[in-house]
């Protein structure tokens, strides 16, 4: 490591996700900060964290975040919508490091979209159930700032649980005519609520885009992993902590990736994700760490 | 409890599953033996196993069985195809309580009930990659015993992971055209091999059982838990452990349910499974717990 850069310059970027699905986020941070280093966590062993009960979430994800934070990562980015929901605010009440979710920059990047205020959420049922996106938006303008002389009227925010979305991903069925059938369904009160935006809440579902985007012509989507990057980026800058233009052994974009279960399947689900082969892959227990709070039943 | 009762008699047979399919195979049980009392523990907070790796079902298991076994239990079922694939010996290996999984009775019933030799398996990816099934089948009868006339031929076994099945139970959509295309693509290498029976080799699949016969008139569906149910009498019977006609409390079918999960997710699917309510839900910690040959890593 060159003497002349900061040691918090140098550090990794950790990234976690329940499962897989975080790496279409690390996809975007890849592609926006290339010279950076990243530490991808994946809890593969407890997977999925969408159909799981707020306090269960919050205890992985905290588990999640503590095998980075001992890595010495220099930002955390939670690469998961349900955890972003869920256990946000209890990640960053663990470290001084700045901790940022995907529901923030994907909640900001629809206001500045949309047209009519009327704004769709498709999640996991932990992700709906939340309402976390709903309440940001709303935090962000509880009124539509008013392009096409509409200003002044309520932001409307109508959420979809799309509890089969995540399974049909994994299972590779991104076009198949079951997976249409099961997205029309699922579509259909986005479409009669009249959105003009639809925050794909869920990081699964940017493998879906595609047909996503046949069943809803005209309808801007929302990817979150794209505005994390940006929102991590900002946030490095801002505090002078960027990495060197080669990172620290001149191999740019640099990534390690840790599960909690075997590699095997994680590697041959990873690859649909990120476009290039993850190996190699390591696992690790994180389990045995239980913060201070945690119920004991 | 009447003086003259052993307490082997009077104790409770204990039932874990990773999260809903186990109540199933409960629902045999209870049918079958409605003097038992019963401990069931579902492990809602790392449900599914199916997709899971063998030492990661192996470890969730035995943290599942250590739970029963502190209760007291006379008789474990492991009331999931994947962990009796997996974990079945596992968790023998823990107690001199008989245990007993969904695979080995299944294997049994779907021999006594072919007619050409040629037997179906559909379960989760784990289930099928473990080729338990298979091995089971070939280990109790390498040929077809050979009723009309085709005696002494190998018996043939095609088995296929469907991995869908159980979100799709758990999202409700048992009737869903989805379901329906989904199926048809699954079922397909199973019609075109001739199978004449079709073991349902996952908990969750009796629910599909009404479609699943459609697409496939003529074959017998076999159900594991149905078959458990049975054997596990039969153990009982054998050491003079089964309970008085109505049990330690004169309730009838009396069952305690614990999750590693919050409650409400659980009760909601539950009463789908078992078709009565299942309050009260009790939430435990298993996962505190290391069997000594764990790896540490």
């Amino acid at each position: 490591m060159p003497a002349n850069v900061p040691p918090d310059r140098a550090a990794p970027i950790g990234v976690f996700d329940s499962g897989v699905g975080g790496l279409s986020v690390l996809k975007q941070l890849l592609r926006l900060m290339p010279q950076e280093e990243y530490i991808y966590l994946g809890d593969s062993a407890r997977v999925p964290y969408g159909s799981k009960s707020p306090a269960t979430v919050r205890l992985f994800a905290q588990q999640c975040a503590h095998f980075l934070l001992e890595r010495g990562v220099k930002l955390i980015v939670v690469a998961c919508n349900t955890a972003s929901a869920l256990a946000l605010e209890a990640v960053q009440a663990m470290t001084d490091a700045p901790v940022i979710g995907v529901i923030q920059p994907a909640a900001q990047a629809a206001l500045q979209v949309t047209r009519n205020g009327r704004i769709g959420v498709i999640g996991t049922r932990a992700t709906v159930t939340s309402d976390a996106y709903a309440r940001q938006i709303r935090a962000l303008a509880p009124v539509h700032p008013g392009r096409n002389g509409r200003s002044g009227d309520p932001v409307r925010v109508l959420s979809q649980a799309c509890p089969l979305f995540v399974p049909v991903v994994e299972e590779g069925w991104t076009e198949h005519p079951a997976t249409r059938l099961i997205a029309q369904e699922y579509l259909a009160p986005v479409q009669e609520a009249g959105v003009d935006t639809l925050v794909l809440g869920c990081t699964h579902y940017p493998l879906l885009k595609p047909l996503l985007q046949e069943l809803l012509p005209g309808i801007r989507l929302v990817d979150c992993g794209e505005h994390a990057a940006v929102q991590a980026r900002a946030i490095l800058a801002q505090r002078g902590a960027l990495a060197q233009a080669t990172g620290r052994n001149g191999n740019p974009g640099r990534a390690r990736f840790f599960v909690t279960d075997e590699p095997a399947t994680f590697e041959s689900v990873a690859q649909r994700f990120l476009g290039f082969p993850v190996a190699p892959v390591e696992r690790v227990v994180i389990d045995h760490w239980f913060p201070e709070e945690a119920p004991g039943v």
